[in-house]
């Protein structure tokens, strides 16, 4: 991690309405550090209520059980924010935060984030807007992992990757390829019973593994293994 | 379900701070209706976008899976409110929710819950403060389902009811007796691993059944095992 003077906060989506002396001011108030890949920027157990803006690069929103199995959140791009939930009600944080990639993070105290809510009803909006989808998110996982199993699981993440770049013609090329790891520690189960379900996928001719992509080749066999079971 | 005039919302913890002249304002633009006990308020394929107040009763808010799993995220008692989720982003709803009592419920359409946000910047921060509530709760449940048996989960849900009500003797008395296929319900597991855990906890001297109540004999002990699995 470094200092990394001031960067350029015009990108982050929940400030788009500020006009340019508002943002000069919100760019002054906040911490710039630089943090290398694989670098932590939350611990789960610190006392910070800084809100983040990922400037550039991608962080991990992360949690670590006990017995130190890692349930992975969220992914986010620049543009992003992250860290609001302890600068909004006070309490310690809800999860970990680490650099993916070396990543340019601007942090803002939680008295400046809450004077830019007063000041800006429209930020107050898009935060409440952003919060409910946290919430429906964790009520999607919640209901996943209450009523499907691991396969199903799986499967519906395979898909969720392959609906972001699918073509016309039916079939998806997810590049760089899924690294099992993430897959499991995103629908919470092992990277053995991923290794299994992605061998099962790929000798049904659903999908094949290129040197470094995963081609889905039947994405609406996909969606329809996914729908008998979730009922989307 | 039945019309109901108008109640009284100065019960709800969300309004509290409106004057008489604004509660009179959101009184007289809110729906009154009384829903019997087991009657359906918010259908989850439903397209409304209302808040809504429990004035009198006990609602709670459920997910049904499709084959008919039925998972339990919240109870909840006069005073609070439900239903913001689609007035605040649009969307669908997110899940069901139905009467457990007789309950006096008051329904407020998106737009008037939209202005009460924007003339009053403290009750949006509560807004807010809920929000990020029901995230930590879904995300703490979600660590739960990734990482800990049904067993253990069945534990802290016992451990969760008995420090609602423990003593300083180390027990706690919980009543009415905790109804198996509601914990199962809040845990993601079934009835028949409820009663397992139940008579296992009863034969270790943990719980004992009384008429129509559960008394937890050590609460420690049960909070022992939780922490070990979970980590607090």
């Amino acid at each position: 991690m470094s200092e990394a003077g001031t960067g350029n906060l015009a990108k982050i989506q929940l400030l788009a309405s500020l006009n340019a002396d508002e943002m000069e001011s919100v760019n002054k108030a906040c911490r710039w550090k630089l943090y290398a890949a694989g670098e932590q920027i939350i611990d789960q157990h610190s006392e910070s209520q800084d809100v983040f803006f990922v400037v550039e690069g991608r962080v991990r929103i992360v949690n670590y059980s006990l017995s130190g199995r890692e349930v992975t959140f969220d992914d986010l791009d620049a543009g992003s924010h992250f860290g609001e939930l302890a600068a909004i009600d006070g309490l310690p944080r809800s999860a970990s935060v680490l650099a993916l990639e070396n990543s340019l993070i601007a942090a803002l105290g939680p008295e400046h984030f809450g004077a830019v809510l007063s000041r800006h009803p429209s930020i107050a909006v898009k935060v409440m807007r952003h919060l409910a989808h946290l919430v429906r998110t964790a009520t999607a996982r919640i209901m996943d992992l209450s009523t499907l199993g691991a396969n199903n699981r799986v499967h519906a993440d395979v898909l969720r990757l392959a609906l972001l770049v699918a073509d016309d013609n039916n079939t998806a090329r997810i590049s760089p390829i899924p690294v099992h790891s993430d897959i499991a520690s995103r629908v919470s189960t092992t990277r053995e019973t991923v290794a299994r379900v992605m061998n099962d996928l790929a000798r049904k001719g659903i999908v094949e593994r290129g040197k470094n992509f995963l081609i889905v080749k039947d994405v609406a066999r996909l969606q329809d293994m996914v729908d008998e079971v979730r009922g989307d």
